[in-house]
């Protein structure tokens, strides 16, 4: 059996392991020892400016905390109808905002179109019947596995600036856009994100993922928020740790490209089925539910896409960086075959 | 130098860390796992009574998810004045019931009395303008070290059936209390206790703990607000092997009756500073900021507790699992010889 | 200058202002007066059923007061895409819920079709990762002025108990569908509503709308919400006066079959400009950007309702109690001309 | 039978109720009115500074949103422990800010002391684990029927300057405590008020207090919670007829002088049972059991005070603006034959 239905079903790295377990000795809790306390630094030289990087336990939590500071809880915070916080979290935006709104865009691949945007803020009367948008949140990569372009993120940077909202990246697959784009974590960011969601448990981590902070003066509202959320971990340590072993000496990037060279092997060979273009770690391809059962009793595990009204069935597969080359090609070789 | 601040200062038991290894290959994500499919059983035998059991990453997620059920946003929960959901929890209990009241109340050692209890209900008018009780919450161990009796336990029961009061019991250190009554953890929990924050992180474990519920119709409102609070981790299976390999084989009590063992020879040294009777792993030594500042010099680490109207300055002194007969009689000899 | 862009322009009717002096003499503050303690019984005479109908301040208060018990923070409730709750209250409902999410659906004249609501509710996966649907609202009569006919209204309540969904009717212009109904009051509510905004301010009241609780054992919950919204008023007689003076003695029926008749008058002169229906007492005309400007330097006033994919710009004409025959003729008239 | 339970039994004033009658006519919703647009202009000449003033129907609802704005959802709020806000209002303050905590101070006569206040926040600790203090809440007059001296009011607002807290005013009895210190309004404020409740209903009015936002940056945020707590009221004009027909031309102060009289009366001629000085229009007698039967049974009604640890039975006598200086002689006969 080979598990693509996400890359969360990927096991730690073992580097991982080695920094956790050398961080197995005594230290002072809730963030005050000696691995914690290196985060801001190692997060500053990633992306060559002063941020702040806090610890998480889930990257629900590092999503809607990051959000919990870009919107009042009157407000609304624009973002993909396919977007993870809107369809995958169980109403936690609403639950960290205080209710603040998802308003929602439509867009290719999920990915939220500058022209989508300006027409949906218009269509918003500034007055207090309506919800106000204060923020916009965008998943790099996607939802739907595409990554936007630096020339996106500048122009989506242009808009929220020239709007005055506020910019959140859901970066859960934050490693696996920076390895297909092929460029400098710098320059995902440069264009006015606020807060990030810097994702590691996909990637080789245990259960710590990375709020990143460029706005570093929300930095102090977002320890409090954080506390307050109950993700604050008393061994704080052990979630620094995992983020220090990826993040240190590039093993971040590294597993995502693995991830990314096996999504781009399936994608490949299964050419004429792709459902999306493939950016990054996913791959959704179009398959009959008689081909996806079919698939599936030859040991292949992934989640189906049902069919919409503009697109038929299809079959997700996502790549962890534990995913060797032997196993995507065993995958295309089978759908080559239906 | 050694660390007496607290418990949650003590390294992961290598058991747990075995557990956790063993854990480390590709399963489905998000409690759909073969370990954590494995907490309701291993909770329901523990407790001789079917319940169940949800893994969440800290404490404060433990005790708020528990409150979050057993009161509505306009209720109220009554607590110690100096409960940890007071106290140290930046204001996460409101956060997590939308806003319910904690009614704080006096009691020597932490502990509420029952008829305190009793004068405090009476004097909430029963109508909208008031803020009405709906739950109260203990803690067992206190936070100042002291565990109910089974009788009192029995007492408060009794009370919270008659006045139709929910019950929620912060076992952070539930451990410790069990080893210090010698009794069967049923036996604490079965005067109506309805949620139950079972702590494995400051006696081993590295950061699960689990959310114990007695009363099972609330199960399913707890799985909700889990997500909706990002504590629904995507690989729990680790979170699952934290909890099984303390519970399992009865490693809990045997952490938690070292931790004891070692409070209990400060305690016995020091009988004369003592500011609470020692019933589990926690010792209060009344001391000067002097001597606490002499103590510090020989590299003994702890928190200090300043005087109050009622009590003078003393030190706190916490015994975690790891914590080994010579370095608590090291510390007793420290004390006496101030 | 005749103003018809809501029926909140209009003033007050000579009767409320009667009822509203006799009330005016020192009496108990909070609801335990003389007249509010009346409420109960008039509105369970009304729909010959036993119900509890709290006095509040807007219709925004009621509606989300009367959503704060159908569903939890962490559920869903399902409304029209145009629906008062979702457009125009900005943000409430999600205040009130502490951040239940509102499901949007579509459906012609902002009515929610059985069959789409089906189909909506087979596509929420039943996990903790979507927000369920816990309850329905629908407006009656809706937002475009339309009115669920009685077979509809059984349908709807046939499908939310099928389904195990609560059922809130905002009824800002219940009048108005009761009136274009010609039926009884019960028959619009006896198939499951279980919270009812009855409306009082657009027909001829002051300030007070009285939100009406069939399901019974949810009105002690609403008397402390209502509490902590900072909606029970002190002089809360002044308020039951208003409700009282239109609903003993049919003054609401009266008011209601007016605004429709006038808005009767008008719907048959401009029969090719409707866009909707007109079932009670709005009338939307399509009519061109010009054509309103040269309306409104007539002396006409209206909101404007720009151009959507699938509908023409128009005009939105709502008939106040007080808009007389001749009022509406002259709009007629005024608009055969255009 | 005259009623001394409280200021909110009085009827509405005869020159509210024509301005009331005045305002009848068609006008455009939500505040868009004649008379709406008056408010902020009205308040900025009586307290001689640009301020906003908003209309909204109890005085919880002012309380709470105006302190929605002084403090986050994860701070805290300083107030008196027999504070309104904190005793009377259901939760509210909860509700409005989204959980913020109330943190209770004592002092005599229900004021705050400012060396109280000092030592409190020197306890607050100042990390993630506490919740930090933002503002602070008084009420002028107090509950217990004190009024703040302009010195007191001057040291309040250094102690809030020098600690960075922002400061609300409780002034359901603004007015009393105006014509209390025979002092401009101005005087009460000047001191860093940034919000401030402006009680009318208690003075004469129907149902509307006026929220005075002096830190003007504060304004749009409020008008957005005005809305989203379902306070914007449709029928607007007849909220701001009520606070006009008070402001303008001084019979909020001729109210308040009134009513303070009668309690003058009552607190001269029982000099020996006054358990608070009587500054404003409130009055607190010591009398046992037996005594306030006697009085009920003579036709006074009142409410009565337990005895607490300090202080013995009483009862409280409120006069309203209505109540005639015979009424105050008449209670004041039958306490001294008591």
């Amino acid at each position: 059996m080979i598990n693509f239905c996400s890359d969360n079903v990927a096991p730690v790295h073992p580097a991982v392991w080695r920094a956790l377990q050398a961080a197995d000795e005594p230290d002072f809790p809730y963030g005050h020892d000696k691995l914690s306390s290196r985060l801001d630094t190692v997060f500053s030289e990633l992306f060559g400016t002063d941020c702040i990087a806090l610890a998480v336990g889930t990257g629900t939590a590092a999503n809607c905390l990051a959000l919990s500071v870009l919107a009042p809880p009157h407000g609304g915070i624009i973002c993909h109808e396919n977007a993870h916080i809107e369809v995958e979290e169980g109403g936690a935006p609403s639950f960290f905002t205080h209710g603040a709104k998802l308003i929602l865009a439509e867009g290719e691949g999920a990915k939220l179109p500058v022209e989508v945007l300006e027409r949906l803020l218009d269509s918003i009367q500034p007055h207090v019947h309506a919800v106000q948008a204060h923020a916009i949140s965008i998943s790099q990569a996607t939802e739907f596995g595409r990554v936007y372009t630096l020339e996106e993120l500048a122009a989506l940077g242009a808009l929220a600036e020239r709007r005055q909202l506020r910019l959140h990246m859901d970066g859960a697959r934050f490693a696996n856009a920076v390895a297909g784009l092929g460029c400098a974590p710098r320059e995902l960011v440069e264009h006015g994100i606020a807060t990030l969601s810097f994702g590691c448990i996909k990637n080789g981590g245990l259960n710590a993922e990375a709020l990143v902070v460029f706005d570093t003066s929300l930095a102090d509202r977002l320890r409090y928020h954080r506390k307050r959320a109950g993700q604050l971990q008393s061994k704080g340590r052990y979630m620094a740790a995992q983020i220090l072993a990826l993040v240190e000496g590039n093993l971040w990037v590294e597993n995502a490209r693995a991830a990314n060279a096996a999504a781009f092997i399936v994608a490949e060979a299964c050419r004429d089925r792709l459902l999306h273009q493939v950016d990054a770690n996913e791959v959704f391809l179009r398959m009959s539910v008689e081909e996806q059962r079919c698939l599936r009793r030859q040991g292949f595990m992934f989640f189906s896409r049902p069919a919409t009204a503009t697109s038929p069935e299809a079959g997700r597969f996502v790549m962890g960086w534990h995913i060797t080359e032997d196993e995507a090609e065993a995958l295309a070789r089978a759908v080559a075959k239906l």
